[in-house]
């Protein structure tokens, strides 16, 4: 790790450099200064890219780097990272893009399917499901929106279809993957009942057969019959990283 | 649309309401005694939530959104949407979480697969691929980085399994899509010569045996020979909407 005018450097392969967590700076004319200096020097040395991450209490400073022609590039709750070209056409990374929800298919014994109608919406009758939360695994997701939205225990199985959505909130894409899932219990007790106003069991050849029942709703519980869809696997390779995976392949 | 102290209000079915185009406003106190105002009117109103999407030209306004506990949600290059609470434990929608990337399986008729090298990489041969940019289709990324990194001409057969990996870059999530497309084309011709630096065809059975192929690699190829996948459907229902879609079903 390299210092330059206070600032502590982390360089990535893309030769871009990443000011590493940048503390609080009251001082807005000498953070300026400081980073014209910087971007000087990366420029004398023919780096690429410079990352910058803004926390909310260096909020004061954003204006500062839209003034050297920084641009936001990703955030989370707490801060927003920006980022400078200091070539004329480096490659960024590409930023988030998409949300991901899931959608579960779930049929009991009796060939019933477990349902759901929310509060504020006018559709009938749909899947339990939502979005999957950042660093969530699928296969959680899954469990996690059945049990809140319906209060049955679920298994994974697989996953049936995906579908890809643009543009959904705020402009991004979004990636609805529809699983299959093993009821282990029986007794509807909904616990978001902020959003959901009804969950219930329902004959499928009775909900298949209603006409207000949408097409893509069918086509994905027919799929559920018709496919074992994507399966967990587990690779010896990945256990040894220090990223979590999931890996669905065809069984 | 309702206006408050001069901005341009929309109310979403969360009860939340978002501060629609925000012009360039250069009077940092104006801004500030106005958003007060609007802020006590909006919490009079119950409202759950407010939203502001700030410009690169408004960023010295977003010191004082800071000051008002607005945190950030979603950004694109040129404008970073901030939220702030106007009740204790509002719903908020999620902001993007993930890449996506595509990997690709192309066998051509004397049974050889198509494997590139990258530039900035100490891995060997590996599938053709990238990233999906925002707004793409995955049939049309699967298309071009083919292209871009090979010169072949594919076209889209199916996705045949689906990886999920946390963190990936920035501390978000990447949903790696295996597809399998057929090679309509033979001559090997590297455009993004920067990033790729060799493309070959190779027979598939001596990329398996090789011990350098990876175990999951292995597996995707194994798996494009082993399942139809997932492949393109059209719905009716999805026509009629103003959002475009890509559906993937069993077939």
């Amino acid at each position: 790790m390299d210092e330059v005018s206070g600032f502590k450097l982390i360089l990535d392969r893309y030769n871009g450099v990443t000011i590493d967590s940048l503390p609080f700076i009251e001082d807005k004319t000498s953070f300026e200064n400081n980073l014209l200096f910087l971007i000087q020097h990366l420029q004398n040395d023919k780096r690429k890219l410079l990352w910058i991450s803004f926390s909310l209490e260096n909020a004061h400073l954003i204006e500062i780097a839209s003034k050297q022609e920084f641009t936001f590039h990703n955030c989370g709750d707490n801060y927003v990272m920006m980022v400078k070209k200091l070539t004329p056409n480096p490659i960024i990374p590409t930023a988030p893009t998409h949300t991901l929800g899931v959608g579960v298919v779930v049929i009991n014994e009796n060939k019933e399917i477990l349902l759901i109608k929310e509060r504020f919406s006018n559709i009938g009758y749909k899947l339990p499901g939502g979005h999957i939360d950042l660093g969530e695994k699928i296969e959680t997701a899954v469990c996690r929106e059945v049990l809140e939205e319906t209060g049955i225990i679920v298994e994974f199985e697989s996953v049936i279809t995906l579908s890809s959505f643009h543009p959904h909130q705020f402009g991004k894409g979004n990636i609805y993957i529809l699983c299959k899932a093993n009821p282990l219990s029986d007794t509807i007790n909904i616990q978001d009942t902020d959003e959901i106003l009804e969950a219930k069991w329902m004959n499928v050849d009775e909900f298949l057969a209603d006409v207000n029942t949408f097409e893509y709703v069918k086509e994905i519980i027919q799929s559920s019959f018709s496919t074992h869809g994507l399966k967990h696997k587990e690779l010896e390779f990945f256990k040894n990283l220090d990223i979590e995976c999931e890996l669905f392949f065809p069984n």
